[in-house]
């Protein structure tokens, strides 16, 4: 069971970061990708069409045989997460928990922002789960098609960052939550608009605490081969499988996914 | 017969400037629309996920018993009424054609520009029906995005107009097919850029085809009663019920519509 897949799922190509971090923290694990770039983005759909498509990504992945499932989207680990652990016996991980848990620790900090999707920041995740903490939260909806067009700099993605990001400049914040899978690759942009706030990635402390579970609990893949990761999309194009070298930093050749 | 309601489908909420435009021309026609606001948008999709995706749009309405069907989408229209008009018995109906055919006939133009998004553009659906035309023709992926979160004025919009439109700026246009649902919303932004150059509107162009097309067929509604039109999303939230208003002119009270 051990040397099963991981499986890992996300509304597109966004979470190949997530991916890209479990790699780093566990290079021996073997991983199957799937990107539901037929119906990509969740960010802006209702909580019940999250968890219906939620749910199918789980179902696809389980055929794949794999030894647990992975939510990479923010906007599917806070509407869905807690229905998914519900349904399936297999161990679900979502990215929202592990950064939950980090500011339920570390005493340092007092003031949080959150930015992320309408989805995620409707869905107050956040701040139902850090009651002991002031946390701010907004919606940054335009930052995911900017990313996805590759406007990553200059002034278009600045003047946006600013009209979202004003509304932190008077909170004294000890940390923002860049809570999207796509935000890690405008953290420049933010931290230009933002200096003096400390980022935190959920997809580096998701896989700082994956890899604990996963050793802890004896489900680490101990094969010596090299682990053969695979990628489906339930939509290919052109451009998805560019971004995807962006957010992976590697090619992929991806399969396409039927449910 | 003719006193069947018409099927309209889009991607999305955007479709109903052609609902709008059908209501104007043919203010005694009944209409059941279908947004697929649970996998909106189409314009960055394959070819072969808009067909299948257009295909079940096509089937739902069947089932309401409509009398023909309007694909208000421009990239539906793009990639799937050659296919839908095949497949299908009921008349079809596309928003590309009715301006296709103006161009054709009107000897008035002879350099013409199409923005719309990319997969509208790489169909070269103009280009490949206007061959006695030099076309040019742009993608304006951002647009979409930017309508839908109300930036239809102000820096950001002229920002991005400007990226997208300077294209056109040697071209020596006669007219620029404004090629999507949601950009008559920002007809003053492109004409601010392009001041000289007609904007042309898919949707009313279509309206006064498709009146001339019942007129001729014989399948205007006869009915003295009031029109009760229906809106169907595949996903509701208050975000596509408030953006409804905007391209509808009115209110909607839309009802979910399972596949």
């Amino acid at each position: 069971m051990n040397n099963l897949p991981i499986g890992v799922f996300d509304s597109g190509i966004g979470g190949l970061t997530v991916v890209s971090e479990i790699i780093k923290q566990l290079p021996n694990e073997e991983i199957i990708y799937l990107g539901d770039t037929a119906r990509v983005p969740y960010g802006f759909r209702s909580p019940e069409t999250v968890i219906s498509f939620s749910r199918q990504n789980v179902e696809f992945l389980l055929k794949q045989n794999v030894k647990c499932v992975v939510i990479a989207c923010n906007t599917s680990s806070a509407y869905a997460f807690e229905s998914l652990k519900k349904e399936f016996e297999i161990p679900i991980f979502d990215v929202v928990s592990p950064i939950v848990e980090k500011f339920k620790k570390d005493k340092k900090y007092n003031t949080i922002g959150v930015i992320g999707t309408r989805g995620t920041i409707n869905s107050h995740i956040y701040s139902k789960n850090l009651s002991g903490l002031t946390v701010y939260e907004s919606a940054c909806p335009l930052f995911v098609p900017l990313v996805e067009e590759g406007e990553v700099e200059g002034r278009i993605i600045d003047m946006v960052a600013d009209k979202y990001l004003a509304f932190f400049d008077d909170k004294n914040l000890d940390a923002l939550i860049i809570g999207c899978t796509h935000y890690p690759l405008i953290t420049r942009v933010i931290s230009k608009r933002l200096p003096n706030v400390e980022l935190v990635n959920p997809a580096y402390q998701f896989g700082r605490v994956f890899k604990k579970y996963l050793k802890a609990k004896g489900m680490v893949r101990s094969k010596k081969s090299k682990p053969k990761n695979k990628y489906y999309l339930t939509d290919i194009t052109e451009s998805f499988v560019n971004t995807a070298k962006t957010f992976l930093g590697k090619e992929i050749n991806p399969q396409r996914a039927i449910y």
